[in-house]
C-alpha cells in the first residue's frame, strides 16, 4: 500500500492527521499539484476524480478521496475507539458535522481561496464576485461551529473525532483569506489551540 | 421519531428514496421551503444547518444532513445487505462515490441551478457567471460516472449503493440545467432508467 499525498494541500494534511493520530505507517508518495503533475495522463488513469490524496492498494487498485481513505484504514486497523464514532448516533453526528464542515465550510472556503487569487488559472475560470461571495459565506458559517464549541468540547460531541480533523484543517485554511478566530470567535480559538497541541498535530509540519 | 423532509428538494427525495429502498416507515412533516419556512426560529433551533431533511429523534434531539440521517437509520435497521457497503473495501468505495457525486456534482449543480436562476435570491447573493461555470463543470464532470457505469453495474460496483440514490438525484436534478444523458451519454441513461424501474422508486412521486 502507498498513498499519494505529499503535498501542501489540506486535503492530504487531512489523511496525514489522521493517519499520525491513529499510529499507521503508510509509505507516502510526492505529487507535485501546483506543477500539474496530477493532470498527468498517468495520474489520471489511477485517481479518478485527478487529485490527491489518493491510496494504492496492495492488490494494485486505488481509492481516492480523503475521507474516503481514513475510513478505509480506520476499518483495517481497528482500535478501541474509532474516529468515525463508537455507536449508531455518534457515527451519525461525525457524519453530520463532517458534512456540514465539509459542505459549508471547505468547500466555500476553496472556492473563495481558488476564486480570488487565480492559484489555479491555468486550469479553471476563475469569477472574482464567487470568491467574494464564497468568502462571505465562510464567514457567515463560523458562528455556526462556534455555538457548538460553546457546548462541545469537540466538533462532533464528547469524542475527538475525524470532524475535528477537519475543522481544524478547514480553520487552519481560511486563515489564507485573513479570516481569524483570535478574539471574536473564543470558543473555536480554544478548541483549534487544543488540537493544535494534539502530540499528532505536533508530530507533522505545519503545511498550511 | 420523525421527520421534516416533506419538500420538493433533491436532498428530501435522497432520504424518501433510501426509506422506501430500505422499507422503513418514519412519520413526515412538511416545511415551506420556498416560503422561508426554514428560516425561522423556530426552525433554525432544530436544524444547525438551517435545513431539511431534519430527523428528530425520540429523546427530543434532532439530526440534520441527508446522508447523515441516512445512516442513522441503516445502523438502528439492519438488513442482510447494507447501503453503505458490506465490507471495508466496499463502504470505502461507497464513500469514494459518495463523495465524488456531492462534491463534484451535486455541489456544482446546485451552484449552477441557484445562481442561474436565482430562485433564492430573496436570500442569497446570485453570482450568474458562477452559475455558468458551475454548469460547465457538471457537464465535464458526467464522463467521470459515465465512464464507471460502462464498467460496473453500479455507482460503486457491484451493488446498489446510497451512491446510487446520489447519482440518480443528481442526474434528475440536472435536467433542471438542460443537461440530458440520453444519446451521448448511454452507459448513465441506461443505469438511470434501471433505477428509475426499481419498485421503491416507483412507489414515491416524482418530486423534481
Amino acid at each position: 500500500m502507498k498513498l499519494y499525498e505529499l503535498a501542501p494541500t489540506p486535503s492530504a494534511r487531512r489523511v496525514s492527521i489522521f493517519l499520525a493520530e491513529k499510529g499507521i505507517e503508510v509509505p507516502r508518495v510526492h505529487v507535485d499539484i501546483r506543477g500539474g503533475e496530477n493532470l498527468s495522463p498517468e495520474f489520471k488513469a489511477k485517481s479518478l476524480n485527478g487529485r490527491i490524496p489518493l491510496l494504492e492498494l496492495d492488490d494494485g487498485s486505488y481509492l481516492c478521496e480523503s475521507v474516503a481513505i481514513c475510513r478505509y484504514l480506520e476499518e483495517i486497523h481497528p482500535s478501541e475507539t474509532s474516529l468515525f464514532g463508537n455507536s449508531p448516533l455518534e457515527r451519525a453526528k461525525v457524519e453530520m458535522w463532517q458534512r456540514i464542515i465539509e459542505l459549508q465550510g471547505i468547500t466555500a472556503g476553496f472556492q473563495a481561496f481558488r476564486n480570488l487569487t487565480g492559484v489555479y488559472k491555468d486550469r479553471e475560470t476563475c469569477v472574482e464576485a464567487w470568491g467574494t461571495e464564497s468568502r462571505k459565506r465562510v464567514v457567515e458559517f463560523l458562528p455556526t461551529l462556534e455555538n457548538q464549541l460553546a457546548q462541545s468540547p469537540y466538533v462532533a460531541g464528547e469524542n475527538f473525532s475525524i470532524a475535528d480533523i477537519s475543522a481544524f484543517v478547514f480553520i487552519s485554511f481560511i486563515k489564507n483569506l485573513e479570516i481569524h478566530t483570535e478574539g471574536n470567535l473564543p470558543h473555536i480559538h480554544a478548541w483549534y489551540q487544543k488540537i493544535a497541541q494534539r502530540p499528532a498535530v505536533l508530530s507533522l509540519t505545519p503545511k498550511n
